[in-house]
């Protein structure tokens, strides 16, 4: 099976490639791997197969036409700016997340194929005031651009895949918890932070109350959401094709308890609380709660507790222990 | 005032002309037209003010900027190619309905104004199945080209007016009844024939059962909308800027009984009913009914029966009587 993997270099883009480069998808082994990014992508240790660097900025002309030439069976997209990024310049957010997806979309249509295409989405397409527990047809009211270029990209993939361009699948994945890697500047960094850095005994900040509740998913677990959107059943889907993936709905005061069984006590208490009404008052936007019934059914399942989650950050991450 | 209506030679871009031409907007006279459209557009009788002349296509480069020139006040943006063409073409409706629109606010951004945008919506970016009555809420997933470009067009909308871009109002009109004018190819075309032809002694073929049910508005009703959320106080509207708009929510039989009312059962003679499984099929996926509860509270209403719509047609469209 030949796979492209738009964004490979990113965090997650990196589980997938060696989740499958490892364990195929749906039962097949995986013979060609594209790895497309910005900048070059590691390579999976031990990959017998062939690999096709691939760097470039979807936005730019030919890039998409560069990237697919291979006519890849299964094309995962996750390349996009960040939600920071595509808040603080305009015109790169839509020129990547909008123009750079339907260039990707239109490269296909150009070659006549018709590939799996599995698309990384975003609870960002939700924007508050919403429901306790967000149901799978819940409206899309983003309340930032790169809600909104995903909510579009989203529509297009349903549309180019009734057109018979495609078979797509927009995955709206939860927020990523354990994040490897060094403390980052979004709001959201300190959902991992608070449990990233107490593990390896660093302090970490944590500027909301116990009380404050978010969706959440384990980077293993969304890379295996992309590997089984890639094997799966597709007729069973219908027309709708963004998918609210399962997560964990827990609170903070949760994620710190999980996280004093894990690690113990210690560990809590490198967990320095600050004041910060700006990432208070962002933080209380965001959703809460998920009912996704709709990916359940087609078995898309989430993380089983916070302390699965923070376990596996460390046999992923930290080596297998602590 | 000065006022941009880009699609100005339309059906109902004709009425709303017409209609603030005659009576201004929110109290202010309108003494500056840009009338846009691909052909030129009627200038309304008696109209005192400034006319521009202003016709291209919104795909093509310049033009966004040739029609904006003269920094219009209030721009009302209903061009758009309508749902059967952007189905048969998909170039094209993506090129109008998703690119034009977006160049037509990235020529707003270019200029540095901030004017009030009210743009045409549909109904089209729900798809089946949904509840018995669309909420405010509910979420978008179109089955059609059209649908989906409209509610990406919607998203963009939302976001630009975030920004502080422009001040933006979508609009998602319900099915107008009764357009004046031949019969056309539109699967929807019978909710208006059924109605207008037999008004005129004329024959008209009904595709559907009795028990269809559907949502409409007036014509002159909807130009009304445009004229209301160009005036209207846009603080009330907080950032979900797409609003579901007021409409009547009937059934065929219920038509049929509203024709014999107005104009009697020599009228409802002059439909014929014939066999038509494709278009059942189609209408068997349309909305029947809606909650518009915000649209409501911002003070759009709907027309007050099926006899009014009717005897709007005759007053507006066959000079007052029959």
């Amino acid at each position: 099976m030949h796979v492209l993997i738009t964004g490979a270099a990113g965090m997650l883009g990196r589980k997938i490639v060696a989740q499958i480069a490892a364990g195929g998808i749906g039962g097949q082994a995986v013979t060609r791997l594209g790895l497309a990014d910005v900048v070059p992508a590691p390579v999976p240790a031990g990959f017998a197969g062939t690999v096709d660097a691939l760097t470039g900025n979807l936005a730019d002309a030919g890039v998409a036409a560069a990237w697919l030439a291979g006519k890849p069976d299964v094309i995962l997209h996750l390349a996009a700016v960040v939600s920071a990024e595509a808040e603080s310049d305009f015109d790169k957010g839509y020129a990547v997340n909008l123009d750079g997806t339907r260039a990707l979309f239109d490269g296909i249509r150009a070659l006549g194929y018709h590939p799996r295409v599995v698309m990384a989405s975003s609870i960002a397409v939700f924007g508050a005031p919403f429901p306790e527990k967000i149901g799978d047809e819940f409206f899309n009211a983003p309340l930032t651009s790169y809600g909104t270029q995903k909510a579009m990209a989203d529509l297009l993939l349903s549309d180019y895949t009734r057109k018979g361009i495609f078979d797509g699948v927009a995955l709206r994945l939860p927020t990523l918890i354990v994040r490897p890697g060094k403390p980052n500047k979004a709001a959201s960094g300190f959902f991992s932070s608070i449990l990233r850095e107490p593990l390896v005994g660093q302090e970490a900040l944590l500027p909301v109350g116990d009380d404050v509740r978010h969706w959440f998913a384990s980077p293993r677990r969304a890379a295996g959401f992309f590997a089984h959107a890639a094997a799966m059943d597709t007729a069973r889907i219908g027309p709708r094709r963004a998918l609210n993936m399962p997560g964990l709905s827990a609170t903070i005061g949760e994620m710190i308890e999980a996280l004093r069984r894990v690690a113990g006590s210690d560990a809590v208490a490198c967990i320095r609380r600050v004041d910060d009404p700006v990432t208070e008052g962002i933080v209380a936007g965001w959703a809460r709660d998920f009912d996704p019934v709709r990916a359940r059914a087609l078995g898309f399942v989430a993380d089983a507790s916070l302390d699965e989650i923070i376990r596996i950050h460390i046999e992923d991450d930290l080596g297998g222990s602590l």
